[in-house]
């Protein structure tokens, strides 16, 4: 881990991770876990073991003894995703103290996608090359002439003329689409981590979102890897069965056939139930 | 209170709050605080008294009893100011499932302010109307060409092309400037409330977070008549006395002239304790 | 609901859950989700569903919409495993300021049990009727005697000395046992509830807070019933497999008898996903 | 900082705090601050002074980037106080799993008080040596009792009886006074330790309690100079002038002698304004 310490993994076309700083890690939870249980505990379990049953159990406390401090920068729109997560601590560079870079995210042309058909909230089928082109094309251009306007504005730069005022930045900056960079410090325990990936390292989240999680999740493999190994076998990848699901998953291993409606499955749920662990039936 | 329930409070060119819900008010503080006395209040304190006393030792807790839950409407850039209260809940609009309005704030000519020279944060002088005409001309112009772009990526309204596609909502948003509104439900206790009332409703806050700022204090004048009394007397307009200025002013009261080096006042700490407390002799 | 407001539901021998107050409820859910989802959700869906659907795919924030207050008389050692549930507002009787009752927490005969001698934390056999007195007897005995020496130090009842000050009632209270009754109002959005329900209505929860555990779950049934149903459906009933019993489950359904080891599940996992899945196979 | 780390602090008769591990000190704040300003903090401020500045005026992020975890052990009734601040992080010791040692609070004969009569939640005069005594055999009678039947509950110790079982630990521990000695790794950021210095160093607070707080105020000279200097000045030692308070302090630099009325103080707010400002005046 401290082989990374303040190297800035890219992200996007503009953005980094860089990790500030960390405390404690797979050894943080163990000796946290190990003062809940005294004495009690009769058997000597190894820390792999202790943190993958603490982690299938959702004994979450020890975690949040390991802290992770990383430097972000990151589109705004994204910063806007980042942000819900409310418990960890945040110092965002303020657009209202100093003036932002000309600096936007543009899609890289495979990443240009349609809106999805069946999902109102995702992307669907890559556009051509063409379409995605003409979509980088408006994005620039508007990035462009934002920014022109915004310096001009503030009567920064170049053009800059002594004689007239430039107006406050906090009003300028209401002009920058949410394309532009801004950049933050962040600080979470390794219990908030998890959280925050196990939101944003899926599928449903947004493309963009999902490369700061990718970088996140191969951090957490160097800090914590017994920790990120566990997150990934009893978290990231694990499946929900509801109480009606128990039931179809019995009466299947019985070799019965049971009625979806029965057991009050919706249909996507079903699909998924069956995606998932009848992979083979969907040919 | 329940004669404002849902009605919007506009709020800059296109923003709103409006009470959606509450729990509480005066009444759910005082009955928690005597929860917590017992049978031990022996002197019965009637309800305005005990508010005060209460706000007055920060004895927060019986505060977080009551509850306002309210839909409000706002440019991006605000919302992001307001997201950084982490302790509440909300809802917003989700630019992934949805198409945006074509609506951004525009400042008001009188509200078009310079960078301020002294405050690295902060608005100076207003500008003359025909450098604010110049100022909105760049900003209107920039929101309606993004969002010109923004529909035409989408491959909506009236020039769509049926046999293209559009692109995803998620992306296409990336070219929207952060003075579009959004709009969310939040929900905070009592407690936050001020807490964000005493950030935002200060002089430091940008001016338009501040104009949301004060209409929440109009409502918590109908909501808690009690609290707002107390608020606006013990922390709004509330000055600090640090361990130095409280020797500077009993010196002052005993007639003499302390030394501001001696107390370790820097010159800005000196410079608002004579504001504050010896205005007159500023002429 | 409103039937059962300020309405005491008895828990143990002396304790209970009262309503206090509440704000929204099923409706106030699918109320704020509707505003994350604009005119984007074009499926008219019914609320049973769209509740149904946020709760299994852990969108978490249209439930924090929703408000709970309770007055709850409970054992000190109760409150301090509820109290572990950070967010939640508390305001409690304080023993610095008031005079305890003499009421204790004794355990019912047929609740009184050994330490299991499987689970480091949890009771085993229930005791014979005779143990189980001779606990209750012991329990009894030194409540009786400790709250004897508490009114004594403060000088208080009917042996009370004029001339004799009491001590500090926040000293005396230092010899009452943790099984003496204290009391609080609680307030929890519906989130925050059913997390609290998920940890304390489980079996491994102590046996005395799942009794507030289960009354809670009424008064949800009675709050919010389309959130109680899918909470039970989705949460409380429901089976993780993580990613190794994915695979185990799919060779089960082909047929095949794959190797616990091969697809890195402990024997304790292993042992409950047979369980939960083939409970036949345990005859 | 180094020096005393894994060093146990010794507090009341067998309590302790130990500092586990840290992340950062006036440093971080500093770092943190720093990338909010951006290239706009023109002017080259020291750390010190950009501490003092932060403090002073309430920015309390950049003070969220520095991370303390101790070790404590404390008695149930400190632990009771101490874990109303919910944003800490806390692993306990659990009487669940592992039995609890002979080990609870006896108070030195000369922190034996009476209960104060002027405050409902406080200690009056200390009482007679003798006085003291006498409530520390009860206190000292009672815990050795309880701990006899708890020990002889568990059928633990020389006494034990191989052929009856030990009742479960978690119902044994109920008969255990407040007194006994828990312990818990607890872990808060910087921010979050000076909220919980405010209110448990204060004077108001119970004395146990401000012993742990007096400690906690070492280590944080130790472990972050300025911010500990600053914090005493600016949050410990300050005085809070509300609305009313301010008008009758300029009234009284301009020689006038204002009504308390008038200015809406009440008894008490007038009575500490004058202690605090006019300590002669007393006489």
């Amino acid at each position: 881990m401290d082989a990374i310490l303040g190297h800035p993994f890219p992200i996007l076309n503009h953005g980094f991770i860089r990790v500030v700083d960390y405390m404690g890690g797979d050894d943080a939870v163990v000796q946290a876990a190990r003062v809940s249980y005294g004495a009690g505990t009769k058997s000597v379990r190894d820390d792999r073991s202790l943190i993958r049953y603490l982690l299938r159990h959702w004994h979450t406390t020890p975690f949040e003894m390991a802290e992770l401090k990383i430097h972000v920068k990151l589109p705004i729109f994204v910063a806007r995703q980042w942000i819900r997560h409310r418990t960890a601590s945040v110092n965002e560079y303020s657009a209202r103290y100093s003036v932002l870079d000309r600096e936007y995210y543009l899609p890289d042309t495979d990443t240009v996608s349609a809106q999805s058909t069946s999902n109102a909230q995702g992307r669907g089928e890559t556009m051509s090359a063409d379409d995605a082109e003409w979509v980088r094309g408006i994005l620039a251009e508007g990035a462009e002439s934002a920014y022109g306007g915004y310096i001009h504005m503030l009567n920064e730069g170049d053009a800059a003329d002594p004689r007239r005022p430039g107006v406050a930045r906090e009003l300028a900056r209401a002009g920058l689409p949410v394309s532009f960079y801004t950049q933050w410090y962040w600080k979470a325990n390794l219990q908030n981590l998890m959280h925050f990936l196990q939101l944003r390292a899926d599928p449903h989240a947004q493309w963009e979102i999902r490369q700061y999680a990718n970088t996140l999740l191969d951090v957490l493999a160097r800090w914590a890897p017994h920790t990120h190994e566990a997150f990934m076998d009893y978290r990231l990848s694990r499946f929900e069965l509801s109480r009606g699901a128990i039931e179809v998953v019995r009466q299947w291993l019985l070799g019965a056939e049971p009625d979806r409606d029965t057991h009050g499955l919706s249909a996507r749920e079903w699909k998924e139930l069956n995606e998932v662990l009848r992979p083979a039936s969907r040919d």
